[in-house]
């Protein structure tokens, strides 16, 4: 019964989205902000190796001592009518920071200042190891000073243009088009510059963004995680470590995992939504499987249904919304996706309240 | 003749600014943004080494190509007054982030804010080789895959807790405070977690961030460049290599190098102030020598003088001000500071324009 409600909720809030052709916000009127700020959620003391690290040269004086890791940097908007709203927490995917969600690379507004336009508090978050998260730079210290291996360094991952061009869907291969793609690709190399190495090789496991994503929940008295490719699947893992402050799970284009019956019915107490763009199979070779991915999904989707969850599957070409890439809160129709994801909070989080 | 008209206005502003025992503007009132975002300034396409790295293990299949390196991160904020001033871009210190001048480590309201609800526009830039900016991983994955000794591993700066005490000045040694501190030690926790691995040893000579400032100066159509400790004489750097775009340079707690006299006439033409905190000479050892910095700058501040330049040296225990620390922007009276700059600014860059 729950699951033929939220469908038709759902196709309700289709056809309104897509009758809309322009974003529900003027972004040239000024942006006004209750509070903004940053702070950071968990970390741990952790003590250097001694003696000083590395043992000559330059200011490697600096060493020894403790330094705090695991800690995840969180900036945060909240607009006037914020209190109104469940708060939304975005984290990006690999080898990017949290630039993912502002500026577009070819200079529109990002879904973090929409989000906060249509009355949303959102945070966005460095995943740790990440950006202004920083990382646990002991190894590399080890290394230098011959206390480890080479083959302790972590697995980067410094993706190329090249792999972007094909994991992220731009076309079928580097340097060709799809004729309906979405991403705005002439500005690509505003993109390249946003890839940035990551280091999450580094941690330990679970992932402590997991935790941290979970205890921001919690901190922020309810809020909605959202995550995409690598992070993906960040707010389901964070629910199964502590799903007590997630008021929902959105997850935009990854893999998802098989799990048991327990963590199925753990994770189909919170609203979900998962959302996958266009071409997935249209890609030669490659690192990533998208047609796989959203296989994988469908079948998630449908076990959290079958436990009497309310999981909904956006799979934008299924709804006539053709030509999203792997990038899709950057694509020339990002807005339009945003509303998607709003009209869904609204539908399926914070039902009854408006 | 000049020098004597600046003391004489600088002597005029610290007498009103001192007399101001709250700041000037109302926290609690909503803040008005007319745009913000974020972007990047510089970058170049660099081959990684082929075949991929690493060989082997986990996702490093994402290897060879090209990736971009030596861009510079930037965010920013416009008030709606914000043509009415010159923008000011605000570069952080060693093993730091843009994190330095928002919400302090007690979730005060950072330089950041402050200064975009005193009507300036407000542009934070990540070191390249930092946080959003990224950085070069290639010798990393060189070390890992045998191409590279480790001895061609950077010397990293991951400052432990222990010397950041002390070379930021909470007190004499680690655990000690100074009476009249001004910083939030209570907080200093929150401090720690700002602190992340410093990678500038990986960078090329000039460091890439200097062209950045200078190109975003010009990019701006003029702008005031704010650097701190390792920052603190980037602006100068900057100025060198291309002065075009730069209004005005601040430059707080660093150690001055020796110019030339060519050098020393290039910077003479743009307004300058330094400033520096208290106890400089109160710590017991550690890797930074403040007393040093401070007499290096003095005669730094001397030399622009003498070549008919307005240079401005805010000593401030000579000026009353007591207990500073070498995180200024973070220290309970920071505003207090943050209102001598914005006066400095008035007085000494916009002259004439209030």
């Amino acid at each position: 019964m729950k699951a033929v409600a939220s469908g038709l909720v759902f196709a309700l809030i289709f056809a309104t989205s897509t009758l809309a052709q322009s974003s529900r916000v003027d972004p040239k009127k000024p942006l006004v902000i209750a509070k903004q700020g940053s702070f950071f959620v968990g970390g741990e003391k952790k003590a250097l190796p001694a003696p000083p690290v590395p043992p000559s040269g330059g200011r490697g004086g600096f060493g020894g001592g403790d330094v705090t890791v695991n800690q995840m940097y969180v900036q945060y908007q909240i607009p006037p009518n914020g209190n109104r709203h469940v708060p939304v927490v975005m984290v990006h995917g690999c080898c990017l920071s949290s630039k993912t969600w502002e500026t577009t690379p070819d200079g529109r507004m990002g879904w973090d200042e929409y989000f906060v336009r249509r009355d949303r508090p959102v945070y966005l978050a460095d995943q740790v190891s990440r950006a202004r998260s920083g990382f646990d730079a002991s190894v590399i210290s080890e290394v230098k000073a011959g206390t480890q291996p080479p083959s302790a360094l972590p697995n980067m991952i410094f993706a190329s243009q090249q792999i972007a061009w094909t994991v992220f869907r731009f076309g079928p291969s580097f340097g060709k088009t799809f004729p309906d793609g979405q991403f705005p690709i002439e500005a690509v190399d505003e993109l390249y510059k946003q890839m940035i190495p990551d280091l999450n090789a580094l941690l330990p496991n679970p992932n402590p963004t997991w935790k941290n994503m979970a205890a921001l929940a919690v901190q922020l008295k309810g809020a909605i995680l959202m995550g995409h490719s690598e992070s993906g699947f960040f707010p389901q893992q964070a629910a199964l470590l502590d799903p007590t402050g997630i008021r929902g799970m959105i997850s935009i284009e990854m893999p998802c995992p098989d799990l048991s019956a327990e963590q199925i019915g753990t994770l189909a107490k919170i609203p979900t939504l998962v959302m996958f763009g266009d071409h997935l199979g249209d890609v030669q070779g490659g690192p990533a499987n998208w047609a796989q991915s959203l296989e994988t999904c469908n079948t998630y989707v449908k076990k959290v249904k079958d436990a009497g969850g309310d999981a909904v599957m956006m799979y934008l070409p299924q709804m006539g919304i053709k030509g999203n890439s792997h990038m899709l809160m950057q694509d020339r129709n990002s807005l339009k996706l945003a509303d998607l994801i709003l009209d869904w909070i609204d539908a399926h989080v914070e039902k009854g309240k408006r």
